[in-house]
């Protein structure tokens, strides 16, 4: 094991109990003292990421890697004010429930609890770093943060602003973990100190998640892709139908919640799919379809899906299109290819709803809505580390409270058994 | 990869959605039959059991582990008893919370839904497939079932024995599977489809255990070892703190909730420790002490402890006993050597129960109670798949409602962003 990664991992594990000691009032205080540290170092964060992307412009990114790279005042001023947002939610941390009492009067309770030391692995944004050094200084989580090699400066510097407050608040600096060095070898090894790291979650592209995912031998809270269908039913209002599927998949095709892949019952696509397409088309979107739409819409352009289009999630302005015989068989659709992310079924018909949000398996279940909602910050919850496409733990968005655990705390006056 | 694995897998993934079909009282009515097949077949399933006795005994296994595996007709009789409880305990599956509405009319709910299909490979106790079966249905899970080797013939003829349950309801077979090969291959590629299986439960020593984290790609809950502490604070009663630790210690000394190490304030030590000592000395224990309750003890047969005693598992009637200082190196000696399963302080002091309740990290923090109900019927819970000791999903006892997971089903009335 490399030396440099357990003093990280034992560092952060200490780190936790200085930070678990803190009530709310200061950890809102420490994470404004954060968002003011980012703004005092601008200067600094912004030189080292001119260092990125310099490097980066060398090594040959595309110029959408380089954008999701590049910072500037204004973005290092975003990066503050999520970080304000994030310190002024609710405190999850202490909240009591499932209180009992047994027949031998011992009372037991839930509490809300920090999960320990939290390691995040992430790609080429460097406000992530502050994003998810804020959410687990809230849940009460020491945490190691991992960016990508392209923006080790940038994620370096935004830690080093960071620790300025965990020392104006007399806090070790682990409380807050940046891996300054880009060695593989040194993560392999993180990812494997199961008795000092409680939770690895990784945040990027399928190639990342799969390399944890076989790497790691703690436990994994995967953000993996979205392959997200709309379903629209024979008895669904057709202007609603085309302005969900629409919204689904043009309002931002670059997500994990957009749609990829539009199922329409056979008795309304002949009436729906000469709208829908003429939709789709003047929004540039490219529509692979099935023989039955082909033939329903001859001219629409449409060409012939192939087999792997079914489960190719695209992120970009192309769409997969099938005409089904039944709810039953977008479906079975739905469960061979859907990746359990979220699933919307467009129709009026109160048992059709209710059979579809039952028994479709995914984080969220629409009726008549479109799948761009699946969000910590459209459901209410703030700002989130992930949508977690995974059953255990927890699933859908993965915000402040998710990023906490429970014990059970049991007051007696003497039992034993 | 092995093909029968592939089967294995992808048969429990198309059973799980038949299975979820099931309403409670159709499932309450599967178990029953459970039950019923689980006598109907017993000498089938004794049978079966001599082989796996006989071969047991050739194979040299030892008394205490040839016990574990041996059945007979009252212990069919348990079996069946506890089938027939888990039958009767309310179903967690469809229960919904978290209930709101955002300010675009969007309704949100949570429900309650089966995690998919869910593997439990467990040691020698034939007992655990009928009880693992039994709570994945009643959780509305598939499950696959693997038995030790040694268990091999006495697992198969159980789930001969409930797949009658399921033909009889005209389920698939595959609701629940025993792998029928103790083929350690086999075993490995399961625990490699993450498509299709989406829990991994191991259930037995630190071996299996290990194991099954080293080689999963699934997402593992772990019921891992328990190195329980009771610590005696300097304002307990004396009394009760003697009841307790003696209690944990001795009333099954074999089960991860019994005390390993007590901890004893020093300023109640010189008092305590000789009423204490000869007690756990009249039930046989051997103690292992430190310096100081050496010195205290003189007489009382203590043996000086090594460094590697404070990381055992004695799980037999030989306990560590340490004199501290304070609370606090109570507590950091906790941190540093307990495997966050339970841990007890006796006190009368409201400030110490508080403060230790407050920041010892383990899932069950008692005051005032012995160690040993930290277990799902003590609890309340019914029967439960084993004690979690990890922080993700669930913490401690993990009974039917944490075999479940979550769902967001969300109503629009046609919302798009």
């Amino acid at each position: 094991m490399n030396q440099l990664a357990i003093n990280y991992a034992s560092d952060a594990k200490s780190a936790r109990f200085a930070l678990a000691q803190l009530g709310s009032a200061q950890k809102r205080t420490l994470l404004h003292k954060m968002a003011d540290q980012l703004i005092a170092h601008s200067d600094a964060i912004l030189e080292s990421n001119q260092q990125d992307m310099v490097n980066g412009r060398k090594s040959g990114l595309s110029n959408a890697m380089l954008d999701r790279l590049l910072l500037n005042p204004e973005r290092i001023e975003d990066m503050a004010d999520s970080v304000r947002q994030i310190a002024d939610m609710p405190d999850p941390v202490g909240e009591k429930f499932d209180h009992r009492v047994l027949d031998n009067g011992l009372e037991l309770t839930k509490v809300r609890v920090p999960i320990g030391v939290v390691m995040v692995i992430f790609e080429s944004r460097p406000n992530v770093a502050s994003d998810a050094a804020a959410l687990c200084v809230k849940s009460g989580n020491a945490s190691i943060l991992r960016g990508g090699k392209e923006s080790i400066h940038s994620v370096t510097a935004i830690g080093r602003a960071l620790k300025h407050a965990l020392s104006e608040m007399k806090l070790p600096a682990q409380v807050v973990t940046m891996v300054e060095d880009a060695d593989r070898a040194i993560m392999e090894d993180l990812l494997r100190m199961t008795s000092s790291i409680d939770l690895v979650v990784p945040r990027g592209g399928e190639g990342l998640i799969n390399y944890v995912t076989e790497h790691s031998r703690i436990p994994v809270v995967k953000h993996d892709k979205g392959l997200c269908h709309v379903y629209i039913d024979q008895y669904a209002d057709m202007d609603m139908a085309i302005r969900i599927a629409v919204n689904a998949k043009t309002q931002r095709p670059g997500v994990c919640n957009a749609m990829e892949t539009l199922l329409v019952h056979q008795s309304i696509a002949p009436a729906i799919l000469p709208l829908l397409c003429k939709e789709m088309t003047r929004k540039k979107v490219e529509i692979r379809g099935c023989e039955a739409s082909i033939k329903l819409c001859p001219d629409a352009g449409i060409v012939a899906a192939k087999a792997e289009d079914w489960d190719t999630e695209y992120l970009d302005l192309i769409m997969n299109l099938r005409v089904v015989d039944s709810l039953e068989q977008a479906v079975e659709h739905i469960q061979q290819h859907g990746t359990g992310h979220s699933e919307a079924i467009v129709t009026e018909n109160y048992h059709a709803a209710g059979l579809f949000q039952k028994i479709v398996d995914a984080a969220a279940v629409y009726v008549n809505a479109s799948t761009r909602f699946t969000d910590g910050g459209q459901f209410g919850m703030g700002a989130e580390i992930g949508i977690s496409t995974q059953k255990l733990h927890c699933r859908g968005p993965m915000g402040v409270r998710e990023l906490t655990t429970t014990k059970y705390i049991v007051s007696g006056s003497g039992q034993i058994r």
